[in-house]
């Protein structure tokens, strides 16, 4: 019987899934696009991770902003970047991926051009939304984050960093767009390298910003779909082709 | 000598206001577009007017959302929607252009890309930036506001409102973009009618919001330039290819 009710649980899972894709394929089908659906995970961050030991001497002005190298002996092994986990391990840029994928089973996409489909947007902060894409011959990983900077007015912050070095870093633009009820809210950057820590760059505020507003008027059934494209930079910026 | 002085003061302004002026059409000089600098005016938002009267009632859910014209006996009457003052005119969406310039000396551009240069960000909420643009045989209000909405957390709204009906905004399409650093933010959407208001549309948060890091990144010495672009709708949004 118990069988049973759990086959039921997955059948039902798998339908709410498809149902899911289906909606983003339909927002996003002109440009026929991956969609990825993504689930929450109730951030750790605050938990002990060498990453927030950084951050936090940072905050009190010791250290310059916030690099895992600086946290490590040799600048060629990194700590575990994700945000999710107070994980000890720490191993060369290389075996990054290898190790998200691996330990913490975040997904890892390929394609120039893909939809993350962030689902349960209604979770309460902190929350963090987090995959890997693979593209132009780069990873690059996508984290959307639920966080009260500011107590009981929570707001979210989308950014992608490279999977690599700040000077590989400078030679990609990313670009996320929200797109629904005639509304449309585009943001293109240079993606940071995974050496800097996301939460310095959330702390900054240089990301995609939304707060609870926003987002609720682009979201669908209490889920966010972010387009997602990556290219080689471009002079985009009209003050460089002065 | 206090002439000369003030002459001399004059001189200074024409210089500061010309020295801008360059600055924001280097930024947006590969578009050839027009530029006005615009500056702060402190906000009057919270004095009773006819419009904080409706929105602190709709607040407390006595009204629907906050229309001018749920407070005028004569529907074709608008009180004036300049949000600065506390201005007890009233009078048909004809006149509200030469009202809004004569009495308030809102200056109104021509063109269909413009680029605001919104001075002296730094000064503190609630301060706003105003501007009528001329464009597709209609006039819009362009209402770039400081605001507090969270104590000690100042935020920037921007907003595009067309002086006419709902039914006549529906037709067009607004797009505010920053772009600076070798970051760009993009806000497409219909513009809202005068007939609601402003503060309506800033409290729903359904307009360009931007927090004072992101400000900060997209500004340039204390000035912030918004190219501004208005469209007669198509369908922008790939629900309705559908």
């Amino acid at each position: 019987m118990l069988f049973f009710t759990q086959c039921f649980g997955a059948v039902l899972d798998l339908i709410h899934l498809r149902f899911q894709h289906y909606k983003a394929k339909r927002v996003f089908s002109a440009a026929g696009q991956l969609v990825c659906v993504v689930n929450p995970t109730h951030s750790l961050k605050y938990a002990p991770t060498l990453c927030a030991a950084v951050q936090t001497s940072t905050e009190q002005g010791i250290l310059p902003p916030c690099h895992h190298h600086d946290a490590v002996h040799d600048p060629q092994l990194v700590p575990c970047m994700c945000p999710l986990f107070s994980c000890p391990w720490e191993g060369h840029l290389e075996v990054v991926v290898s190790h998200l994928r691996q330990t913490h089973h975040i997904n890892i996409l390929q394609g120039a051009e893909i939809v993350f489909l962030a689902t349960d947007m209604h979770l309460p902060a902190p929350t963090d939304w987090i995959i890997m894409h693979s593209c132009l011959g780069h990873q690059f990983l996508l984290v959307l984050r639920k966080q009260e900077k500011y107590e009981g007015h929570p707001q979210f912050f989308a950014t992608m960093m490279l999977i690599g070095t700040p000077t590989q870093a400078d030679n990609f633009t990313y670009r996320l767009e929200l797109n629904r009820n005639q509304r449309r809210l585009k943001w293109e950057a240079t993606p940071r390298s995974v050496l800097e820590c996301v939460d310095s760059v959330i702390s900054d505020g240089d990301c995609l910003v939304l707060n609870t507003s926003l987002a609720q008027l682009f979201s669908d059934n209490g889920s966010l779909a972010i387009g997602i494209a990556i290219t080689t930079s471009k002079v985009h910026n009209s003050e460089a082709e002065m």
